[in-house]
């Protein structure tokens, strides 16, 4: 029985990764209730019966979306593989419901650059230029007012994060590499059935992927197009598979003009952000130290008898690089408090 | 700032596996403030800084003992090793502050027992026949009142609450083995520097332990012995080290008398508890489904072509099987709601 | 260029782990080689591009079986999916080639139960009687005149090893429980995409699986039964998954007659066995001391206060339980010494 | 009973991760026995008692380093901590000993800096400047030749290796960054009690460590220096703790001079080289690849729209990066097969 207090929230796509997490993150919230949950695969199961964490907690159903009645929800998280959203999504928008899209269906601006990283038609280029990327501390603003949200991406989350402030000061030097060398947990992956992602394939193993290109290169890029010239040519980024469950790092490389402070610009941008936690100087975080929470931790360091600058930022893959800043976007959308439902200590060890 | 309304806690030994665990759950208590931590080795140092996953949580220092205050606090948890507590907690216990001890020290009523499992001298058998065991579903009442909570092991919680509600229907057949095959992640052996539970011993290995004898065998022999007769003759406790960080399994092989119905003798024991769910017939739990939260799930199968029934019985050790219920105890002790500050989901994956 | 001192080894279904597996051990052998690997999917495919592991030491390349002229093998291993070898392997028996079935296809004597647990009908019923069920240790003999050998499963060669013994001298108790508790790592399940065996789902977890029912239940039965009489029916086997990738524990409770020293029998039974290593009275073994070997090594342990006997038996399950155990049964085939290509220390840590 | 056509070995320290490594692969080498194992903390124990996946292999027991008769030997082998070796080795040196030390006693040809990162004052100098440095496939005909080898630290192996063939042609620019991001398994940080390699503290986790300088950083420095000038100033090297017990992965980006093909610079400079693997162009390598062998793979990238290229590079930082290059070499001393008991597959899964 919903409480009529609550804001009414669907999950589409809700037996994957983001979408258990966004279940584990919703049942504690104050203001937001989850009431329908779809799924054509597992239709008709009981979701504390497909995630035995959830018994005792949830007792819905997984519905078909055509039987869900979304429409009558206030808020529909799309937690789906990337080409759904766009083209099941523009229905519930146009009948007034608001959407956070946790694929990547809206994120990048140029459909043409979309079209070819993604490998598919898009279909409903209007509603991309609508859609407004839900990198919180970037666009609080207009997240507040948004219809359709676009949940950034984990890597460009946890690289962007570090980054912004420095952008928005112009302090990074043009026409020079920008290093991203990045690290994630196996979760990242998601949980469909692949060989590549069995525990005996990526346990006790490390490697690099997608060198060539990876899907979140053009996402990072954008954003730093539109905050700082002359920097996002010289972007290098490459992600690393790790054998951990949850948790991503990003090391980066970057070369700051004279006389910036990057420790001073961080900690100035983010003294009001619980989501963002910058680190004394020279400290080293880890990605255990945000397990389970909404926070991306950074530390800033400077390269031994060199001018270059380190950042290392570390999130949860599936929480502020997915579920948790969703809900943060939720509780901007809905002008609560940013943190609503997403407080609580990290779990560890 | 204390919040004047919540009762003042102070935790004896915080730097280890059990303490960071109470400071995790209490930081979401609504009724429970944590005042002190304490730790010899580490006075001085910020607790945020000890571990960074409490910061912007917690703004205490570590402090000795015998800074404190401790006697300032409504109640006092010792996260001590064995031989502390017996030590420091009455000092406590005279002046009126009451004490859930996680250690071993005030567990074994049988005096020579307990000196003989833990080699050396007890320090306070006075108060160990005033202790309460703390295994809240066998011992709420006792609990409530209680000055000073035995808080119980992991391995003995998570086999005894697969079979409380048969040793209380007299339901096992006497002078049989009791067979209780436990697993358990490596956070049980604590956090002290130590060979065999570094990562590169203990990872990617399976082995068993303590098969002459563990601490943890008299322990859970007491209470079945309080409950039925001629049984706790027969217990064969086999403890194994599990590469993963948290959960406990026990898979406990039984011998019921005729017409007895483990399933529903669990499923009435339990019907009100918050903190044990017992799975529908024939389910297989696992410990995942249980991380870092306060709830033990027990199935129930029966072993094909044979009359040996098996209870799976899978927990957090840090929570259900340490810290969580000596949070549960608490809140007995206090008379509040059994779970509170104790709700929410798994972490999973 | 096959050496022409050395026998040709063909092997079918190369791409899982025990196809893999065979590959590394075969690697070193003095005097066998890999003349062709069979993979429908992969046809075509290099050896050294599809497992990068093996860069260096094979040139070979994937061919479909029927283009593989396994006729011209002197021995073909099979290490395929349950179905398949009894399709293809006769073809190769009735010209003369010999084979290792390292599938279940052949270990069960009764076709019925086979069929039962199996869910397929057998096609090869006539070679079921003529296979031998190659648990080196049981069937020397046999193995050495078999021109078909049903390579044992892995539960099973670990469970029973620790048993020949104790049944071969008729000294377990008839008519009461025989327990195997048994772990396995997860690479038992195989290189097949499975949402189940993703490291997200099985890593930092624990679980029993199979309890209502497991296939290697029957096969450890038929052997119990072939040796000792009121045993069999006794035995209760239950299954975990463990979070590491190679190793297999099985802790098994028995009910020994008065008088019996199963240390004694066991030490005698296996003085000249270079694979099963019987270790000290009170040993706990390891499962990571037998990593990459084909070595199952045993404890003996009396329970405490306790007339039952604990049995701890470790094993690679990808060596002594599959490819390991069929390059030894290879071995004793062609008169060779039993462990050739078998030496070597485990991979530790 | 030593084998009279086998050279003798001592290994000093035996207690570790690189002395059981070592023992693992000298217990198939052809040519070379080993005689005595010295530890002072386990003298009088046997190897076999200590590390049971030697049983069967191993008669031999711990003795005092002063007990052990190692000037009978032909060579000794130091897995010692930093700073014994230049206290004992010389002894032995002077008596006509061969020595490989696989700690960092004689790497650094600038005592001044030795002192300075290793926090001691050097013992033996003198040996120092007569010690080779032990990158095989840089100082192959020095260490043919030398009478005591300094065994490269770990990340230096694999950051050089892929490095060498650029260096040796000139093939950096000149005064840019050169960065090496690497990822480390846990066994890099050695067998010693610590609470900072526990399962739960480096399990399911990832951090950077020795941001601001670690002691390889001048051992990768100095080897640089001496090949092309005007490089070595601009390294960058940030080591990573991965969740894994083997395996060292090295992501390094390279400025590289108009025209320079580092994809045909290393196949040339490798083509004969047994323990270094160049992939094809645009491979990426996978730690798992090198488990167990004396091999280190390398990839080749172009990091995308960047002239920057990157370099992947992975080893078994216990075998190529420790106990398998320490083989090579002392194959390389006595003028044997460089490869003698080094083949083999790698283990995988």
């Amino acid at each position: 029985m919903p409480n009529s207090k609550k804001i009414k929230i669907g999950i589409v796509g809700a037996t994957g990764y983001t979408g258990v997490e966004l279940l584990r993150l919703l049942s504690a919230h104050p203001y937001a209730e989850v009431c329908a949950v779809t799924s054509r695969s597992e239709a008709g199961v009981k979701l504390a019966d497909y995630f035995p964490s959830l018994r005792g907690i949830y007792d819905l159903v997984f519905e078909k979306p055509e039987d869900a009645k979304l429409e009558q929800c206030d808020l529909v998280f799309f937690a789906t593989p990337n080409g759904i959203a766009m083209k099941e999504a523009p229905v519930l928008l146009e009948r007034g419901v608001r959407v956070v899209d946790l694929s990547a269906d809206f994120r990048l601006k140029d459909i043409a650059v979309w079209e070819k990283w993604y490998g598919m038609k898009h279909e409903s280029p209007d509603w991309v230029s609508l859609a407004v990327y839900g990198l919180t501390e970037l666009n609080r603003e207009a997240v507040a007012a948004a219809r359709l949200v676009a949940n950034p991406g984990c890597y460009p989350t946890c690289v962007l994060l570090a980054l912004l402030p420095l952008l928005q000061a112009g302090a990074l030097r043009e026409g020079l590499p920008l290093i991203a060398d990045c690290k994630s947990g196996v979760s990242g992956a998601g949980r469909k059935a692949a060989v590549g992602t069995l525990l005996c394939e990526a346990g006790d193993n490390f490697k690099a992927y997608g060198v060539s290109g990876h899907r979140h290169l053009p996402e990072i890029r954008q954003t730093i197009s539109g905050l700082q010239h002359g920097v996002a040519e010289g972007l290098v980024f490459v992600p690393h598979l790790t054998p951990m469950i949850r948790g991503m790092h990003a090391t980066i490389y970057v070369h700051l003009k004279d006389g910036v402070s990057p420790q001073e610009l961080l900690e100035t941008a983010y003294r009001d952000s619980f989501a963002v936690d910058v680190m004394p100087a020279g400290s080293t975080p880890e990605t255990r130290s945000v397990r389970g929470v909404n926070v991306c931790r950074i530390g800033v360091q400077r390269a031994p008898d060199s001018d270059l600058w380190i950042l290392l930022s570390v999130q949860d893959n599936l929480v502020k690089g997915a579920a948790g800043q969703a809900v943060q976007n939720m509780n901007v959308m809905f002008g609560w408090d940013e943190n609503a439902g997403l407080g609580g200590a990290a779990l560890l060890p």
